[in-house]
This record gives C-alpha cells, sequence and structure tokens, in this order.
C-alpha cells in the first residue's frame, strides 16, 4: 500500500486523539511526516490530579516530553537525565513517594500550577509550556474543566486513575470504569475548531477504556469525530499492550483482550482500523465489514518505527478520505 | 552578670518570638540552653506566601533549619548541601526564578502544602515537619489563618513581603507597613497556651517592624506577652541590621536606625532589654527608667556566640523574673 506520497497527506489536517506513552510515540511519527500547522493533538485529561497541591497532567506530559524529544528513553515516561534531589528529600520527610518526581520534571508541574493559579486556563498553560519546549505542533487539552477518571475496584474501592495505576500498580480488580467526570466537562474552543477542521483523525494506540474513552466522552467530542474520517490504531499486540493496564483490564471486565475487541469497542466510530500484523488473522472475521483493516507491525521501537507506522496511517488515512469524498 | 546558675533557669518555660535568621540564631541558642519540653518558639508568619501553588513559610522554614542544625551556613536561609535541579529547570521553562527554591528545601513545601491539603493546620503540620527533622522544642506558627504582611511602597505599590523583600531586594521605598491581616488572625490554643504558661517571654534579635510586630498584632497576644516577664533583644548592631532590611525600613519610615529606637518601639512591653556593648553609650540615657538595659556582644556568629548570648538572656531573665515575683 504506497499509493500515496507523504507529498498528497502533507496537505490535510490531522487531529490525533492519544492518552499516554503509547499514543504519545504515534504522535511523534506524526509529527515528523506533518507540518507543525496540520497536526493538533487532543490529550486526555482524565489521568490528571493533583500530588503536593501540584496539577499534575502525566498524558500531557507524556506527548510533550515526547515531541519535545525530551522524554527518557528507557522508562518511557518521565524526562531524560532527569535527577531524585525532592523525591530523596520528600523520603527523609516520610512523606508519600509512590508518585516518581523528578526534579526537571517537577519544573513542569510547578509551572503549570503556577499558570493555572494566575488564572491561565489548561489550554493556555500548555501552550505556553509547549512554547517554551520548542513543540510546534498543537497539543490540546481534551477539556480546561477538571475531568478525573476513577476506578471502581471489586472490593469498594473509588481511586483515581494515576492512584490505580501508579500507587497501586493496576493490581487492584476493575469492576467499572468511571468517566462522569469527562461526560461533565466543557470541551475548548480549540479542540472543536481542531475537530471540525480535521480531515482526518487519528486514534493513537492509547487504552480506549481509559485514555481515547474519556476524550471522546467530552460534551459533543465524540459526534465531531464520528463526522470525520477516523483512522483507529489498536494498542495491543497478541493480545497483550505494549504498556500499562489495557490487556489486565479488559479481562477484567469480560472483554478478551484482543485487537478485535478493541475494533468492537470503536465499531462504527472508525473508517480504518490498523492492527498488528501477528493479528492479521484474529480479525479476518469481523462483522464489521464497511470497516477497513489494514496489518502491520505497530510495535514502535525507535524513531524509525514511530515514523514508518504514521506514515502508513496517514495514507491509509487519504485512502479512507477519497474514498469518503466518492461516497459525498 | 552571672548571678544565676544553667540550673537555676532550666527550669522555668521560656516563649520565644522570632522572625528569620537573626531570630533563629538565638532560638538555636535557647534550645540548647533549656531543656526542649521548657521551649516554645513562636514564629512570625507575615512573610508567608504561595509560590507555585506551594505554602512557602519563610521564617517557619528558617526556625526549624537553624534548630535542626540543616541550615545553610554560609547563606543564612535555606539548608545546607542543596542543590537547585529544579530551579535550573524552571529558567528553561522562563518561570519566574526570583524566590530561591533548593530541591530538598522545595520537599518541605511541598509536604507542608500536601498536609495543609489534607485538612491539617499549619501548627500541626509544623509539628509533623519538626517530628520529622528531629526537632525536640515546640515551634508555633503565631496563627493558623492566613496573615500576609504587605509593604506599601512610595511609589504606590503593595507588595507581599517577600516580594519587597527578596524579588526587589529590599529596594522600593517603604511608605507603610500594613499588618491588617495578622490584626485579624485568630491566635492557636497552642500559642495562647505556652505564653500563659511561659515564666518568661523573648523577643528575639528579628526585625521588630516586620517580624516580631506581626506576631503582637495577632489577637490577645500582646496582652499576654504583656503580663510576662519579657526580654528583649536588639536586631540592630551600631544602627545596621546583621542582615535585611530593618535598618533601611527604619530610615524610610522616619525612624533613626538605633537600638534605642528599637527600645523606644517595644516601650513598656519590655522588662530588659538586650543591645550590643557597641551601642551601650547611647542608649544610657533612654527615659525609659523602669526597663534594665544590659549590653553584651550581640553579635552571633558561630554555636558558641549563640549559648553565650542565650545563657546571657536567661540569667538576665531569671533576674527580671525574681524582681517581679518581689514587686508581686
Amino acid at each position: 500500500m504506497k499509493p500515496y506520497s507523504r507529498l498528497a497527506y502533507q496537505t490535510i489536517k490531522v487531529a490525533a486523539l492519544a492518552g499516554g506513552v503509547g499514543g504519545a510515540k504515534l504522535v511523534v511519527g506524526l509529527a515528523n511526516c506533518l507540518p507543525p500547522e496540520n497536526l493538533s493533538v487532543i490529550v486526555n485529561t482524565g489521568d490528571d490530579f493533583t500530588h503536593f497541591g501540584l496539577r499534575i497532567c502525566p498524558d500531557l506530559d507524556s506527548v510533550m516530553y515526547a515531541l519535545g524529544d525530551l522524554q527518557d528513553p528507557t522508562r518511557g515516561w518521565g524526562l531524560a537525565g532527569d535527577t531524585n534531589q525532592v523525591l530523596q528529600a520528600l523520603r527523609t520527610l516520610g512523606a508519600p513517594d509512590w508518585f516518581q518526581l523528578g526534579d526537571k520534571d517537577l519544573a513542569t508541574h510547578l509551572e503549570r500550577t503556577r499558570c493555572l493559579a494566575e488564572g491561565l486556563s489548561l489550554t493556555e498553560t500548555t501552550l505556553h509550556l509547549c512554547a517554551r519546549l520548542g513543540i510546534r505542533a498543537s497539543v490540546l487539552p481534551m477539556s480546561d474543566d477538571p475531568a478525573p477518571t476513577f476506578i471502581l475496584t471489586r472490593d469498594g474501592r473509588k481511586l483515581a486513575f494515576q492512584e490505580y495505576f501508579v500507587r497501586e500498580h493496576f493490581e487492584p480488580e476493575v469492576a467499572e470504569i468511571d468517566l462522569e467526570a469527562a461526560g461533565r466537562a466543557k470541551p475548548t474552543r480549540k479542540v472543536m475548531d481542531a475537530l471540525m477542521e480535521a480531515d482526518l483523525v487519528v486514534l493513537c494506540p492509547s487504552n480506549p477504556w481509559v485514555s481515547i474513552d474519556p476524550i471522546l466522552r467530552v460534551a459533543g467530542l465524540r459526534d465531531l469525530v464520528q463526522e470525520k474520517p477516523v483512522v483507529a490504531v489498536s494498542p495491543l499486540i497478541q493480545g497483550k499492550a505494549v504498556k500499562g493496564p489495557a490487556a489486565k483490564m479488559f479481562a477484567e471486565l469480560g472483554i478478551e483482550p484482543a485487537a478485535l475487541q478493541v475494533l468492537a469497542h470503536y465499531g462504527n466510530l472508525v473508517s480504518a482500523f490498523v492492527l498488528d500484523e501477528l493479528d492479521a488473522l484474529s480479525v479476518q472475521n469481523s462483522e464489521l465489514k464497511d470497516i477497513i483493516l489494514y496489518s502491520t507491525n505497530t510495535l514502535m521501537q525507535c524513531a524509525q518505527h514511530k515514523f514508518r507506522l504514521a506514515d502508513e496511517v496517514l495514507r491509509l488515512g487519504l485512502l479512507v478520505l477519497n474514498q469518503s469524498e466518492k461516497h459525498d
């Protein structure tokens, strides 16, 4: 599938919906394929929380750090070459140390908290941080309203996402994912504009339940996405998440952890679905006949992988786009 | 003047009123002279402010760090051996860097902010931090209510104290010191108990206008102090503050920067006044006849100086105490 050249897709406007680490990898690829003015990244803020009085936005940080080529290459989160002076001192004080606060990373949280306290919106604050970090693509929080995702556990607790994910190492069994706050959140003008102006929407390989769904739950955003050609990329390879709790979560929610189920979850929202070539056979008999299935190597282990996958996603997007224009 | 042995004053209860660096030095001396259960330090919180969303209490920190023998010995503030990883990263982000936030120091601000957000009072939070830092004397914020001191400048601005002091290097001319918030603040039970139980009150060599006065302005505290034998120590030596803006501030407020004026400012609140031996002559003709004047070397440059001055202050306090008992 190489019917479209890079030149062909460089003129289209793309809105990518992304969560944390996996999503951020494809975003980096997209940023390397597209001119910055044609890429908007709409980021999940359901994982955001307040810790030590600071506003921490894990997914925004993952996307920003990845786009700024600042992320720690081995851990997959946090900043390269960061130190832990503050965290060590917090330990001396007996303070909670379950959330890794690198020193440089802390500066991001501090500056974000300062800007918000001065009355800037989260969107304005993120643009300010991006400008300082030299990021030219548009990184947009899904909402300026707080929209925390909660995990309701089988043992009856209601955990903020990072408490579940980091503090408890996603060990508790998930009974339900509570996206009510996202449902009450208003979208921002910039997110709505990005979606309305987009020629193509990409659902990055992030956890559909806790990274992409919160974005789609924000009032009106699902409808705006629905109107566009959408390419989704599966975050699962052979039933496993590259990182994070997606597969374990699926199993606990009674869903087979498989690319096919990701596809079924998105359903007719998507026009094309990219899955790993190792999973290609398993979805051949999908009942979603109208959706183009595209298999390739989706594991992004280096910059070249990210670029190649993004390039394929965009070529596929062009195909979908041209088909939908024919139908119009 | 050595009429009283150390044993004699070790059984009395002392409440010391202190601001930042100068006050903290004498507090360390007092802590070395007295058993911890007999020393309460009531600390100015007029300098407290919120920076990057964190609650910063410069005077509480100075006193805690001094008592924990953790303070930077050369700068006089902050922690020994601290690093600046976060501050450097903040500079990269173009964030305000006028307030030195050392990495270890940041941990104190983070943990304090976390405790306050969890519903602990500033008093409880301070006791928690002191316990973690191994400080056994009782360190008490003057109030749990916010009581910010503002500096009204001649050019018509209203600056929070740390903005005036640190950000603007106490360069603006002072028109007025606004202690209204302290006047509205409620004292804590612990501060009232400490003053009521005290046999002796010590006004440490801190700036009378912006460090000691805010404490005395908190509702009821001046009256409680007034009932006790009080020894004050001048923060000025030969018309100069060892550190900070006291002398410059005095001049701008039309007050001669001199120990005599400090004495005049405290007036009949104090029973005895300790001034530097270099200033002894200048106050011999004081009109405050009932106040015992005591001159000694008040410059505290090492642990021994702190101990010696505290020892002299306590011996003087015993003298005052015994005199007042005779009068009763």
